[in-house]
C-alpha cells in the first residue's frame, strides 16, 4: 500500500492531505455526501474493487469523518454517513468542483451546480475577511507564518 | 507508476484529482505558490526524491499550472511559478487548510494564517450567492445536476 504521509512537514495542507489524498477517498466522500452511503451504490457509482472501498470506509470511519449506520438485518447491510468533520469537506470537494469546471470544462456544460437552498440562486466559493468583511480577491490572500511554524523554526 | 485516472466519471471533482491528486502535487503547489519555486529548494523543503519531483513539476507544466523560468546560465536552474490555472488552485489549498486547523489542530496554533492583504485582517473561505448576495452556510448549499450530468444520464 502506498503511504500518504508526509514527515516533518509543519503545515495543516499535508495534514489534511495524509488523511483524504489517498486515492478515492475524496470521491467516496463526494458520494456519501449526495446521499449515496450504501456500500453496494459506491461499488457500482465508483467502479472500485470491493477491498479497496472497504479499506478506505474503514479509515474513514477511524478519523470520525464517516458514521456506519445498519439498514437491514438479514444478511446485514451498511450504508455510511457523514459527521460534521466530514461535511466540513465540502469546501474542499466545492474547490476542486470550481477548478474542474473552469480548466477542464465538459463540452456538454458542468455536470453538477451549487445551489442556494434558501433562494435558488447559483453558489461560489470566495475568499471573506473577517474584518472588514469584503470579498477578498484571491490576489489579495497573503499567507503568513503563523504560531506553529514560527516555534518550529525558531 | 500508480494510475491516477477515473474512468466514467462524469464530474469536475474526479477530473479535478486527476490532474492534481497525485501524491506530491499539492505540497509543490503550496512551495511554488509561496515563492519556493527553485527546483533544490522544493526538494529540500518538501524531502522528495529528485526523480519524483521532476516528474510532478513536468506534469504540472504539460497542464499549463507551472512555468519553468531559467535563472541562472551556467549551469542552467530553474525555478517554477504558477500561471493563472495553477494560482486558482489557492481555493483548494486554502480549504484543506482550514479544515486541517478545525479538526487536526497543531499543539502550538495554527502553522499558517491567510491574511487579507489590503486591511491585514483574517481571511477565511466560505460560500456566496450570487443571486441574493448573501453568505451561505454549508448546510445550505445544495448540489444539484448540471446539463453534463443530465445528458449522460438521459
Amino acid at each position: 500500500m502506498l503511504h500518504n504521509d508526509y514527515p516533518g512537514q509543519v503545515c495543516s495542507i499535508a495534514r489534511s492531505l495524509e488523511i483524504v489524498g489517498e486515492r478515492w477517498t475524496l470521491l467516496i466522500l463526494r458520494d456519501v455526501l449526495l446521499g449515496r452511503g450504501r456500500f453496494d451504490d459506491l461499488v457500482e457509482s465508483l467502479g472500485v474493487t470491493r477491498t479497496v472501498l472497504a479499506r478506505r470506509l474503514d479509515h474513514l470511519v477511524e478519523e470520525g469523518i464517516l458514521e456506519r449506520h445498519a439498514y437491514q438485518d438479514r444478511p446485514p447491510r451498511f450504508e455510511y454517513r457523514a459527521t460534521e468533520k466530514g461535511t466540513a469537506l465540502r469546501s474542499v470537494l466545492a474547490a476542486l468542483l470550481q477548478w474542474g469546471d473552469a480548466y477542464y470544462p465538459h463540452p456538454a456544460g458542468p455536470p453538477r451546480r451549487l445551489q442556494h437552498r434558501v433562494c435558488g440562486g447559483p453558489v461560489h466559493e470566495t475568499f471573506r475577511c473577517d474584518s472588514c468583511e469584503e470579498d477578498v480577491p484571491a490576489e489579495q490572500v497573503r499567507v503568513v507564518p503563523g504560531p506553529a511554524l514560527a516555534s518550529a523554526t525558531s
